[in-house]
Protein backbone atom coordinates (compact mmCIF):
# COMPACT_ATOMS: atom_id res chain seq x y z
CA UNK A 1 0.00 0.00 0.00
CA UNK A 2 0.98 3.46 -1.07
CA UNK A 3 2.16 5.76 1.78
CA UNK A 4 -0.45 9.17 1.86
CA UNK A 5 0.19 12.29 0.98
CA UNK A 6 -2.15 15.30 1.53
CA UNK A 7 -1.27 18.24 -1.00
CA UNK A 8 -3.50 21.58 -0.03
CA UNK A 9 -3.77 24.37 -2.57
CA UNK A 10 -4.56 27.88 -0.63
CA UNK A 11 -5.51 31.12 -2.31
CA UNK A 12 -4.33 34.57 -2.28
CA UNK A 13 -7.07 36.01 -0.35
CA UNK A 14 -6.67 33.60 2.90
CA UNK A 15 -2.38 34.31 2.62
CA UNK A 16 -3.34 38.24 3.38
CA UNK A 17 -5.70 37.58 5.76
CA UNK A 18 -3.52 37.45 9.09
CA UNK A 19 -6.58 35.31 11.30
CA UNK A 20 -7.21 32.93 8.01
CA UNK A 21 -3.76 32.43 7.26
CA UNK A 22 -2.87 31.50 11.08
CA UNK A 23 -6.04 29.12 11.45
CA UNK A 24 -4.87 27.40 8.14
CA UNK A 25 -1.34 27.25 9.08
CA UNK A 26 -2.41 25.38 12.30
CA UNK A 27 -4.54 22.76 10.50
CA UNK A 28 -1.75 22.44 7.70
CA UNK A 29 0.83 21.86 10.77
CA UNK A 30 -1.44 19.33 12.00
CA UNK A 31 -2.22 17.08 8.72
CA UNK A 32 -0.26 13.76 9.83
CA UNK A 33 2.37 12.43 7.72
CA UNK A 34 3.69 14.04 4.18
CA UNK A 35 2.40 16.91 3.22
CA UNK A 36 2.88 19.83 0.02
CA UNK A 37 1.83 23.20 0.39
CA UNK A 38 0.95 25.14 -2.75
CA UNK A 39 0.04 28.92 -2.82
CA UNK A 40 -1.15 31.71 -4.79
CA UNK A 41 -0.47 35.52 -3.85
CA UNK A 42 -2.18 37.66 -6.72
CA UNK A 43 -4.16 40.03 -4.35
CA UNK A 44 -0.78 41.14 -3.12
CA UNK A 45 1.48 41.11 -6.59
CA UNK A 46 -1.36 43.17 -7.89
CA UNK A 47 -1.10 45.80 -4.68
CA UNK A 48 2.91 45.60 -5.26
CA UNK A 49 2.51 46.06 -8.81
CA UNK A 50 0.10 49.23 -7.97
CA UNK A 51 2.90 50.81 -5.49
CA UNK A 52 5.03 50.10 -8.38
CA UNK A 53 3.22 52.22 -10.86
CA UNK A 54 2.63 49.17 -12.64
CA UNK A 55 -0.49 48.49 -13.88
CA UNK A 56 -2.17 44.74 -13.58
CA UNK A 57 -4.04 43.79 -17.00
CA UNK A 58 -6.23 40.60 -16.69
CA UNK A 59 -7.84 38.64 -19.49
CA UNK A 60 -10.85 36.22 -18.55
CA UNK A 61 -9.67 36.80 -14.62
CA UNK A 62 -5.90 35.39 -16.09
CA UNK A 63 -2.85 37.90 -15.36
CA UNK A 64 -1.71 39.28 -18.21
CA UNK A 65 2.49 39.12 -17.25
CA UNK A 66 4.69 41.45 -19.16
CA UNK A 67 8.47 42.24 -18.23
CA UNK A 68 7.78 44.11 -15.32
CA UNK A 69 4.89 42.03 -13.97
CA UNK A 70 7.44 38.99 -14.15
CA UNK A 71 9.59 40.65 -11.53
CA UNK A 72 6.98 41.35 -9.50
CA UNK A 73 5.35 38.12 -9.58
CA UNK A 74 8.75 36.39 -8.82
CA UNK A 75 9.80 38.96 -5.86
CA UNK A 76 5.42 38.52 -3.92
CA UNK A 77 5.63 34.88 -5.00
CA UNK A 78 9.36 33.77 -4.92
CA UNK A 79 9.93 36.16 -1.84
CA UNK A 80 7.35 37.88 0.01
CA UNK A 81 4.98 35.21 0.56
CA UNK A 82 6.70 31.85 0.26
CA UNK A 83 9.79 32.78 2.33
CA UNK A 84 7.13 34.05 5.41
CA UNK A 85 5.12 30.75 5.17
CA UNK A 86 8.35 28.95 5.08
CA UNK A 87 9.28 31.26 7.93
CA UNK A 88 5.76 30.31 10.10
CA UNK A 89 5.85 26.92 9.46
CA UNK A 90 8.65 26.40 10.83
CA UNK A 91 7.95 27.86 14.08
CA UNK A 92 5.37 25.08 13.76
CA UNK A 93 7.63 22.68 13.72
CA UNK A 94 6.91 21.64 10.23
CA UNK A 95 10.48 20.88 8.31
CA UNK A 96 9.23 23.30 5.46
CA UNK A 97 11.20 24.53 1.95
CA UNK A 98 10.30 27.04 -0.18
CA UNK A 99 10.22 25.64 -4.02
CA UNK A 100 9.58 27.24 -7.08
CA UNK A 101 9.37 24.89 -10.39
CA UNK A 102 13.27 26.52 -10.86
CA UNK A 103 14.32 24.82 -7.94
CA UNK A 104 15.97 21.59 -8.64
CA UNK A 105 13.94 21.70 -12.25
CA UNK A 106 10.97 20.48 -10.37
CA UNK A 107 8.28 21.65 -12.80
CA UNK A 108 9.34 22.69 -16.41
CA UNK A 109 7.04 24.23 -18.67
CA UNK A 110 6.59 26.19 -21.66
CA UNK A 111 5.26 29.85 -22.45
CA UNK A 112 1.92 30.22 -23.79
CA UNK A 113 1.76 30.67 -27.32
CA UNK A 114 -0.55 33.89 -28.39
CA UNK A 115 -3.82 32.23 -29.02
CA UNK A 116 -6.75 34.15 -30.38
CA UNK A 117 -4.95 37.61 -30.53
CA UNK A 118 -4.26 37.56 -26.62
CA UNK A 119 -0.58 37.13 -25.51
CA UNK A 120 -0.61 36.21 -21.65
CA UNK A 121 3.26 37.36 -21.73
CA UNK A 122 5.59 35.34 -19.32
CA UNK A 123 2.80 32.86 -18.24
CA UNK A 124 4.35 29.20 -18.60
CA UNK A 125 2.20 25.72 -19.48
CA UNK A 126 3.54 23.19 -17.40
CA UNK A 127 5.13 20.56 -19.51
CA UNK A 128 6.17 18.26 -16.29
CA UNK A 129 6.20 17.79 -12.95
CA UNK A 130 8.39 15.71 -11.46
CA UNK A 131 7.41 13.29 -8.74
CA UNK A 132 10.86 11.41 -7.96
CA UNK A 133 12.62 15.25 -7.32
CA UNK A 134 9.62 15.87 -4.74
CA UNK A 135 9.74 12.17 -3.67
CA UNK A 136 13.41 12.79 -2.80
CA UNK A 137 12.75 15.61 -0.30
CA UNK A 138 9.59 14.03 0.93
CA UNK A 139 11.26 11.24 1.64
CA UNK A 140 13.53 13.03 3.48
CA UNK A 141 11.50 14.41 5.73
CA UNK A 142 10.81 17.88 3.77
CA UNK A 143 7.84 19.49 3.30
CA UNK A 144 7.68 21.51 -0.29
CA UNK A 145 6.10 24.81 -0.03
CA UNK A 146 5.57 25.96 -4.08
CA UNK A 147 4.86 28.63 -5.11
CA UNK A 148 3.22 29.57 -8.17
CA UNK A 149 6.58 30.37 -10.59
CA UNK A 150 7.96 27.14 -13.63
CA UNK A 151 10.86 28.14 -15.48
CA UNK A 152 11.33 26.96 -18.90
CA UNK A 153 14.98 25.16 -18.56
CA UNK A 154 16.44 28.66 -21.02
CA UNK A 155 17.34 30.92 -17.61
CA UNK A 156 13.86 32.28 -17.56
CA UNK A 157 11.35 32.08 -14.63
CA UNK A 158 7.54 31.62 -15.68
CA UNK A 159 4.43 32.50 -13.95
CA UNK A 160 2.16 29.85 -13.65
CA UNK A 161 -1.45 29.29 -11.75
CA UNK A 162 -1.38 28.13 -9.07
CA UNK A 163 -4.21 25.37 -9.04
CA UNK A 164 -2.14 23.93 -11.70
CA UNK A 165 0.94 23.98 -9.72
CA UNK A 166 -1.35 22.09 -7.25
CA UNK A 167 -2.74 19.67 -9.23
CA UNK A 168 0.23 18.89 -12.14
CA UNK A 169 1.90 18.46 -8.81
CA UNK A 170 -0.52 15.91 -7.26
CA UNK A 171 -0.47 13.84 -10.60
CA UNK A 172 3.38 13.57 -10.48
CA UNK A 173 3.51 12.16 -7.33
CA UNK A 174 0.17 9.71 -7.68
CA UNK A 175 3.22 6.79 -8.90
CA UNK A 176 4.48 7.18 -5.64
CA UNK A 177 1.93 8.13 -2.99
CA UNK A 178 -1.88 8.13 -2.35
CA UNK A 179 -2.51 11.52 -3.12
CA UNK A 180 -5.39 13.72 -1.75
CA UNK A 181 -5.12 16.91 -3.01
CA UNK A 182 -7.24 19.71 -1.17
CA UNK A 183 -8.46 23.15 -3.33
CA UNK A 184 -8.93 25.79 -0.11
CA UNK A 185 -10.86 28.52 -0.84
CA UNK A 186 -13.25 31.23 0.28
CA UNK A 187 -16.33 29.19 0.29
CA UNK A 188 -17.78 25.74 2.15
CA UNK A 189 -16.94 23.61 -1.20
CA UNK A 190 -18.84 24.21 -4.49
CA UNK A 191 -22.29 25.40 -3.94
CA UNK A 192 -25.71 24.84 -5.32
CA UNK A 193 -26.85 27.86 -5.24
CA UNK A 194 -24.50 30.88 -4.76
CA UNK A 195 -26.97 32.74 -2.77
CA UNK A 196 -26.82 29.97 0.32
CA UNK A 197 -23.26 29.80 1.47
CA UNK A 198 -24.42 26.47 3.06
CA UNK A 199 -25.78 24.25 -0.44
CA UNK A 200 -22.60 22.85 -0.89
CA UNK A 201 -22.72 19.84 -3.45
CA UNK A 202 -21.17 17.04 -1.08
CA UNK A 203 -19.93 15.10 -4.30
CA UNK A 204 -19.05 15.88 -8.33
CA UNK A 205 -18.53 13.36 -10.91
CA UNK A 206 -17.42 14.13 -14.34
CA UNK A 207 -21.14 13.41 -15.30
CA UNK A 208 -22.31 15.90 -12.93
CA UNK A 209 -19.60 18.82 -13.80
CA UNK A 210 -20.96 18.48 -17.53
CA UNK A 211 -24.86 19.06 -16.05
CA UNK A 212 -23.40 21.94 -13.43
CA UNK A 213 -21.61 23.60 -16.88
CA UNK A 214 -24.70 23.07 -18.69
CA UNK A 215 -27.11 24.22 -16.07
CA UNK A 216 -25.24 26.74 -15.25
CA UNK A 217 -24.51 25.91 -11.44
CA UNK A 218 -20.83 25.76 -12.11
CA UNK A 219 -19.66 28.83 -13.92
CA UNK A 220 -17.02 31.48 -14.06
CA UNK A 221 -13.47 30.48 -12.09
CA UNK A 222 -15.24 27.31 -10.85
CA UNK A 223 -15.21 25.98 -13.90
CA UNK A 224 -10.93 25.63 -15.06
CA UNK A 225 -10.61 24.21 -10.94
CA UNK A 226 -13.29 21.64 -11.39
CA UNK A 227 -11.45 20.49 -14.63
CA UNK A 228 -8.36 20.49 -12.83
CA UNK A 229 -9.35 18.60 -10.01
CA UNK A 230 -10.69 15.73 -12.63
CA UNK A 231 -8.01 15.61 -14.41
CA UNK A 232 -5.95 14.76 -11.73
CA UNK A 233 -8.33 11.91 -10.40
CA UNK A 234 -7.95 10.77 -14.20
CA UNK A 235 -4.15 10.58 -13.67
CA UNK A 236 -4.42 8.43 -10.01
CA UNK A 237 -5.33 11.16 -7.69
CA UNK A 238 -6.57 9.26 -5.02
CA UNK A 239 -8.97 12.24 -3.51
CA UNK A 240 -9.69 15.47 -4.45
CA UNK A 241 -11.49 17.91 -2.21
CA UNK A 242 -12.41 21.44 -2.77
CA UNK A 243 -13.24 23.45 0.68
CA UNK A 244 -13.20 26.16 3.06
CA UNK A 245 -9.45 27.15 4.08
CA UNK A 246 -10.21 26.66 7.66
CA UNK A 247 -11.88 23.53 7.51
CA UNK A 248 -8.93 21.24 5.52
CA UNK A 249 -9.06 18.42 7.67
CA UNK A 250 -10.51 16.39 4.97
CA UNK A 251 -13.89 15.43 6.45
CA UNK A 252 -15.93 18.47 4.83
CA UNK A 253 -16.34 20.54 1.33
CA UNK A 254 -16.90 18.76 -1.69
CA UNK A 255 -15.27 15.27 -3.12
CA UNK A 256 -14.46 15.41 -7.16
CA UNK A 257 -15.27 12.00 -8.33
CA UNK A 258 -14.31 10.54 -11.45
CA UNK B 1 40.14 12.62 3.05
CA UNK B 2 37.53 14.47 3.09
CA UNK B 3 35.19 15.68 -0.39
CA UNK B 4 36.01 19.39 -1.34
CA UNK B 5 33.41 21.83 -1.46
CA UNK B 6 33.68 25.57 -2.79
CA UNK B 7 31.58 27.86 -1.67
CA UNK B 8 31.48 31.16 -3.41
CA UNK B 9 30.03 34.50 -2.33
CA UNK B 10 29.10 37.33 -5.12
CA UNK B 11 27.77 40.18 -4.14
CA UNK B 12 25.03 42.93 -5.66
CA UNK B 13 27.37 44.47 -7.94
CA UNK B 14 28.02 41.60 -10.17
CA UNK B 15 24.18 40.54 -9.72
CA UNK B 16 22.88 43.46 -11.21
CA UNK B 17 25.56 43.84 -14.06
CA UNK B 18 23.89 41.25 -17.08
CA UNK B 19 27.05 40.82 -18.70
CA UNK B 20 29.45 40.27 -15.63
CA UNK B 21 26.90 38.05 -14.38
CA UNK B 22 27.01 35.34 -17.12
CA UNK B 23 30.67 34.96 -16.83
CA UNK B 24 30.01 34.52 -13.14
CA UNK B 25 27.59 32.08 -14.09
CA UNK B 26 29.69 29.75 -16.74
CA UNK B 27 32.45 30.14 -14.41
CA UNK B 28 30.70 28.82 -11.75
CA UNK B 29 28.79 26.21 -13.16
CA UNK B 30 32.30 25.39 -14.26
CA UNK B 31 33.75 24.84 -11.34
CA UNK B 32 33.79 20.59 -10.55
CA UNK B 33 32.16 18.67 -7.83
CA UNK B 34 30.01 19.91 -5.17
CA UNK B 35 29.38 23.67 -4.65
CA UNK B 36 27.27 26.49 -3.16
CA UNK B 37 26.52 30.31 -4.37
CA UNK B 38 25.81 32.67 -1.62
CA UNK B 39 24.86 36.06 -3.33
CA UNK B 40 23.76 39.60 -2.14
CA UNK B 41 21.19 41.98 -3.64
CA UNK B 42 21.63 45.36 -1.81
CA UNK B 43 21.59 47.57 -4.54
CA UNK B 44 18.31 46.04 -6.53
CA UNK B 45 16.81 46.16 -2.83
CA UNK B 46 17.99 49.79 -2.55
CA UNK B 47 16.47 50.93 -6.13
CA UNK B 48 12.99 48.64 -4.98
CA UNK B 49 12.54 50.46 -2.17
CA UNK B 50 12.98 53.66 -3.64
CA UNK B 51 10.10 52.80 -6.16
CA UNK B 52 8.19 51.92 -3.66
CA UNK B 53 8.94 55.47 -1.96
CA UNK B 54 11.23 53.95 1.05
CA UNK B 55 13.85 55.43 2.18
CA UNK B 56 17.14 53.12 2.21
CA UNK B 57 19.45 54.44 5.78
CA UNK B 58 22.81 53.27 6.30
CA UNK B 59 24.81 53.19 9.52
CA UNK B 60 28.41 52.29 8.54
CA UNK B 61 27.63 51.10 5.10
CA UNK B 62 24.94 48.38 7.02
CA UNK B 63 21.43 48.88 6.48
CA UNK B 64 18.80 49.55 8.70
CA UNK B 65 15.81 47.24 8.21
CA UNK B 66 11.93 48.39 9.17
CA UNK B 67 9.11 46.47 8.74
CA UNK B 68 9.16 48.04 5.03
CA UNK B 69 12.48 47.41 4.24
CA UNK B 70 11.98 44.06 5.47
CA UNK B 71 9.51 43.42 3.17
CA UNK B 72 11.73 44.57 0.64
CA UNK B 73 14.71 42.29 1.29
CA UNK B 74 12.58 39.31 1.15
CA UNK B 75 11.08 40.12 -2.38
CA UNK B 76 14.00 40.86 -3.72
CA UNK B 77 16.49 38.56 -2.34
CA UNK B 78 14.70 35.75 -1.60
CA UNK B 79 12.61 36.18 -4.32
CA UNK B 80 13.76 38.35 -7.85
CA UNK B 81 17.66 37.89 -7.24
CA UNK B 82 17.63 34.22 -5.99
CA UNK B 83 15.11 32.62 -8.66
CA UNK B 84 16.64 34.07 -11.57
CA UNK B 85 20.31 32.98 -10.38
CA UNK B 86 18.36 29.56 -9.96
CA UNK B 87 16.41 29.23 -13.05
CA UNK B 88 19.43 30.49 -14.89
CA UNK B 89 21.37 28.23 -13.53
CA UNK B 90 19.51 25.52 -14.25
CA UNK B 91 19.81 26.15 -17.77
CA UNK B 92 23.97 25.80 -16.89
CA UNK B 93 23.16 22.18 -16.43
CA UNK B 94 23.36 22.95 -12.90
CA UNK B 95 20.98 21.38 -10.34
CA UNK B 96 20.23 24.82 -8.20
CA UNK B 97 18.09 24.88 -5.08
CA UNK B 98 17.50 28.73 -3.32
CA UNK B 99 17.63 28.75 0.25
CA UNK B 100 17.07 31.32 3.01
CA UNK B 101 17.97 30.47 6.45
CA UNK B 102 13.94 29.50 7.21
CA UNK B 103 14.16 26.76 4.50
CA UNK B 104 14.60 23.32 6.16
CA UNK B 105 16.19 25.69 9.01
CA UNK B 106 19.53 26.51 7.88
CA UNK B 107 19.96 29.25 9.18
CA UNK B 108 18.92 30.46 12.51
CA UNK B 109 19.80 33.66 13.91
CA UNK B 110 18.47 36.43 16.45
CA UNK B 111 16.92 40.23 16.17
CA UNK B 112 20.12 42.19 17.15
CA UNK B 113 20.10 44.23 20.28
CA UNK B 114 20.33 47.54 20.02
CA UNK B 115 23.91 48.88 20.25
CA UNK B 116 25.55 51.95 20.76
CA UNK B 117 21.63 53.97 20.66
CA UNK B 118 22.19 51.83 16.71
CA UNK B 119 18.58 49.73 16.62
CA UNK B 120 19.32 48.34 13.13
CA UNK B 121 15.70 46.80 12.99
CA UNK B 122 15.25 43.29 11.58
CA UNK B 123 18.73 41.86 10.93
CA UNK B 124 19.65 38.27 11.93
CA UNK B 125 22.88 37.85 14.24
CA UNK B 126 23.72 33.93 13.45
CA UNK B 127 23.18 31.43 16.19
CA UNK B 128 23.70 28.87 14.02
CA UNK B 129 24.15 27.17 10.62
CA UNK B 130 23.05 23.49 10.30
CA UNK B 131 26.16 21.71 8.18
CA UNK B 132 24.40 18.40 8.06
CA UNK B 133 21.36 19.38 6.42
CA UNK B 134 22.77 21.16 3.66
CA UNK B 135 25.10 18.19 3.40
CA UNK B 136 21.88 15.91 2.87
CA UNK B 137 21.23 18.26 0.16
CA UNK B 138 24.86 18.54 -1.25
CA UNK B 139 24.56 14.64 -0.95
CA UNK B 140 21.87 14.65 -3.60
CA UNK B 141 23.63 16.32 -6.28
CA UNK B 142 22.19 19.74 -5.27
CA UNK B 143 23.95 23.11 -5.34
CA UNK B 144 22.23 25.42 -2.48
CA UNK B 145 21.81 29.05 -3.97
CA UNK B 146 21.92 30.90 -0.25
CA UNK B 147 20.20 34.47 -0.14
CA UNK B 148 21.37 36.72 2.75
CA UNK B 149 18.03 35.75 4.27
CA UNK B 150 17.79 33.80 7.98
CA UNK B 151 15.22 33.48 10.39
CA UNK B 152 14.74 33.44 14.47
CA UNK B 153 12.24 30.58 14.55
CA UNK B 154 9.70 32.21 16.06
CA UNK B 155 8.22 32.86 12.38
CA UNK B 156 10.55 35.88 11.44
CA UNK B 157 12.66 36.57 8.38
CA UNK B 158 15.80 38.15 9.36
CA UNK B 159 17.95 40.47 6.74
CA UNK B 160 21.68 39.29 7.20
CA UNK B 161 24.85 39.49 5.56
CA UNK B 162 25.77 37.84 2.51
CA UNK B 163 29.59 37.67 3.65
CA UNK B 164 28.22 36.40 6.79
CA UNK B 165 25.85 33.64 5.67
CA UNK B 166 29.08 32.62 3.14
CA UNK B 167 31.57 32.48 6.23
CA UNK B 168 28.42 30.62 8.77
CA UNK B 169 28.37 28.16 5.73
CA UNK B 170 31.87 27.28 5.40
CA UNK B 171 32.95 27.27 8.78
CA UNK B 172 28.82 24.41 9.10
CA UNK B 173 30.49 22.63 6.29
CA UNK B 174 34.15 22.38 7.59
CA UNK B 175 33.64 19.42 9.70
CA UNK B 176 32.06 16.99 6.42
CA UNK B 177 34.10 19.19 3.67
CA UNK B 178 37.44 20.11 2.55
CA UNK B 179 35.99 23.56 2.55
CA UNK B 180 37.50 26.30 -0.14
CA UNK B 181 35.13 29.52 0.49
CA UNK B 182 35.70 32.35 -2.54
CA UNK B 183 35.16 35.68 -1.79
CA UNK B 184 34.65 37.58 -5.21
CA UNK B 185 34.16 41.16 -5.57
CA UNK B 186 35.13 44.18 -8.11
CA UNK B 187 38.88 43.90 -7.20
CA UNK B 188 41.14 41.32 -8.24
CA UNK B 189 41.75 40.86 -4.65
CA UNK B 190 43.12 43.04 -1.50
CA UNK B 191 45.10 45.60 -2.66
CA UNK B 192 48.06 46.84 -1.14
CA UNK B 193 47.95 50.20 -2.92
CA UNK B 194 44.19 51.27 -3.75
CA UNK B 195 45.34 53.09 -6.60
CA UNK B 196 46.70 50.24 -8.36
CA UNK B 197 44.62 47.61 -9.66
CA UNK B 198 47.22 44.91 -10.27
CA UNK B 199 49.01 45.37 -6.26
CA UNK B 200 47.07 42.23 -4.84
CA UNK B 201 48.57 41.01 -1.87
CA UNK B 202 49.04 37.29 -2.78
CA UNK B 203 48.76 35.87 0.89
CA UNK B 204 46.86 37.23 4.21
CA UNK B 205 47.43 35.64 7.73
CA UNK B 206 46.51 36.93 10.97
CA UNK B 207 49.38 39.10 11.71
CA UNK B 208 49.79 40.19 8.48
CA UNK B 209 45.77 41.66 8.77
CA UNK B 210 46.84 43.09 12.06
CA UNK B 211 50.07 44.81 10.87
CA UNK B 212 47.83 46.11 7.77
CA UNK B 213 44.29 47.34 9.65
CA UNK B 214 47.19 49.40 12.12
CA UNK B 215 49.45 50.67 9.07
CA UNK B 216 45.86 51.49 7.22
CA UNK B 217 46.53 49.08 4.30
CA UNK B 218 43.58 47.73 4.62
CA UNK B 219 40.34 50.06 5.83
CA UNK B 220 36.62 50.49 5.51
CA UNK B 221 34.45 47.09 4.17
CA UNK B 222 38.04 45.12 3.60
CA UNK B 223 38.16 44.68 7.49
CA UNK B 224 34.75 42.49 8.40
CA UNK B 225 35.94 40.44 5.04
CA UNK B 226 38.95 39.40 6.08
CA UNK B 227 37.59 38.93 9.90
CA UNK B 228 34.89 36.55 8.45
CA UNK B 229 37.98 35.08 5.77
CA UNK B 230 39.71 34.48 9.21
CA UNK B 231 37.43 33.45 11.81
CA UNK B 232 36.23 30.73 8.84
CA UNK B 233 40.36 29.49 9.04
CA UNK B 234 39.94 29.49 12.68
CA UNK B 235 36.58 27.31 12.49
CA UNK B 236 38.08 24.73 9.81
CA UNK B 237 37.60 25.91 6.37
CA UNK B 238 40.79 24.68 4.95
CA UNK B 239 41.16 27.85 2.35
CA UNK B 240 39.71 31.62 1.53
CA UNK B 241 40.36 33.25 -1.29
CA UNK B 242 39.24 37.50 -2.26
CA UNK B 243 38.91 37.34 -5.48
CA UNK B 244 37.14 39.66 -8.67
CA UNK B 245 34.08 37.67 -9.49
CA UNK B 246 35.18 37.07 -12.81
CA UNK B 247 38.20 34.47 -11.84
CA UNK B 248 36.74 32.75 -9.09
CA UNK B 249 39.31 29.42 -10.39
CA UNK B 250 40.86 29.75 -7.46
CA UNK B 251 44.04 30.41 -8.58
CA UNK B 252 44.00 34.43 -8.70
CA UNK B 253 43.44 36.76 -5.58
CA UNK B 254 44.66 36.87 -2.23
CA UNK B 255 44.63 33.97 0.30
CA UNK B 256 43.85 34.10 3.40
CA UNK B 257 45.69 31.96 5.71
CA UNK B 258 46.12 31.01 9.45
Amino acid sequence: MKEKVTIVKVGGAVVEDEAKLAQLLKDFSAIPGRKVLVHGGGRRATKVAAQLGIESKMVNGRRITDADMLEVVTMVYGGLVNKNLVAKLQANGVNALGLTGADIDVIRSHKRPIKDGVDFGYVGDVDRADGSKLQTLIEAGITPIMAPLTHDGQGNILNTNADTIASETAKALAPFYDVTLIFSFEKKGVLSNPEDDDSVIPVITRADFNKYVADGTVAGGMIPKLENALSAIDAGVSQVIITLATAIDGKHGTIINA
